[in-house]
């Protein structure tokens, strides 16, 4: 398989000129990874080729499999070629990890995250609340999206990626992950900050260019980030969970308008 | 838990006057639902509540569990409080039905719909390629998007839920189903049609709000669908799917301009 973000392709545009004309143009690449712990297959995610460690460490951050980089002996990419869609993680303590409870509890994807739970108790995992009294300023926020965009580079080609950004909180831009998946995008970007020994996030903010669904939630306080804020809408469980696990939410950030769903004390007008 | 496609709740806005203010919201409904299949728990969706029954339905039929309706026995939602996030299939031959086969290679979610299956291999079901040779023009489909903008009720609400529509070759909405999550929107849609006797989806063309990645092209197929037709834009692996299976897709149908990515013999200029 090629390696990289997008594809070409000719396509058939039909346009200014009212016909249908062939152009070649860049799709967004959406290609299967295997996750593999100690050589046991836990899951398959449809993901934009790229950053696959960092996408592994960041998947076994959010289901709770690993705490730090210490508990990651080595994560290895299968160098045989139609082989690097395969990625497999070593542990620490391989003897924490037990592949048959896995399967029936937390044998999952970050594509969704929340799937493939046996029950509905099984959905939620239990990291702690966030603790840090950080704030950011409103103008720090508002310059926030048009930072990220600037560095959305395979968007910018294809339209067709979801992307995920830390900021400090002056606004400065620590780094960015793109992926056709949501949830792969911010399982890359925390798997980035596992492997760099950056946990937990404290006094970090993170951008998402779409939506806030529980589980965005879930993956952010497992890597302890206080401020979440997104330039789309959150849904209804993402702002209860804010609430919940004291977490900052700011949704539909867009132009000078923003909507504050929890966690006001840490916006500083 | 409150029925319905949307909350309320008090946001903190800022926008024109450059304050903080607080206002009531509306916010997209995301809750957990259980699907069980003869009492058995299969999986968890995060799924905005309603037309569950045609979410489990759609969920069996793209997991290729069931091919028709007259597969399925009774879908029953648990009445007693607290329970109606529990969806219960019973089946017409339940012996067909492998619970321990479903754990390991279909156990999966409609939020995402290729998680948690075990291996690569196991991502493709066998669905066989569109046979139909139904053609649809150009303005038509430059007609669809207005039209389901129009009756995308919650999302007018709350800016959050994916939407899908099926029409008929002359562009006439035949339903239209939302949801938080994009793979639920089109399972309910497709939950529908199992359930109202409409398999397969001949001579209908299926339009979505969002982006087209592998597994909804795989969820109209099972459906039968042949011309897919997206507002945003399709992945790599979505194109190269429609391809083998003879299906149309279509792009980023907006204002009056598309891009048609497979199957441009259906498009008529």
């Amino acid at each position: 398989m090629k390696v990289g973000p997008s594809r070409s392709a000719a396509v058939l545009r039909y346009g200014e000129g009212r016909t249908l004309v062939e152009r070649p143009d860049e799709i967004a690449a959406e290609e299967p990874l295997e996750i593999r712990i100690e050589g046991q297959s836990v899951a398959v995610v449809m993901r934009t080729p790229g950053d696959d460690r960092e996408l592994a460490a960041g998947f076994l951050l959010s289901e709770n499999l690993i705490r730090a980089a210490t508990d990651i002996f080595d994560i290895t990419q299968c160098g045989r070629s139609n082989e690097d869609h395969v990625v497999n993680v070593t542990l620490r303590n391989p003897a924490s990890f037990d592949p048959g409870k896995l399967t029936r509890n937390v044998f999952s994807s970050s594509s969704c995250g929340v799937c493939s739970k046996a029950t509905i108790e099984a959905v939620r995992q239990s990291f702690p609340p966030i603790a840090s009294d950080c704030q950011i300023s409103v103008e720090t926020l508002l310059r926030l999206p048009a930072a990220l965009r600037k560095k959305q580079e395979t968007f910018n080609q294809t339209g067709g990626l979801h992307a995920c950004a830390l900021f400090d909180l002056d606004g400065n831009l620590q780094a960015i992950r793109e992926d056709v998946g949501r949830h792969n995008a911010l399982d890359k970007l925390i798997g980035y900050a596992v492997l760099e020994n950056r946990l937990p996030l404290r006094d970090q903010v993170l951008l998402l260019s779409g939506r806030v669904s529980f589980e965005m939630m879930q993956k952010s306080l497992a890597a302890g980030i206080a401020i979440v804020v997104a330039i789309s809408a959150p849904t209804s469980l993402a702002v209860a969970f804010a609430g919940e696990s004291n977490q900052t939410l700011v949704g539909f950030l867009r132009g000078q308008t923003m909507n504050v769903y929890a966690g006001r004390q840490r916006i500083v007008p």
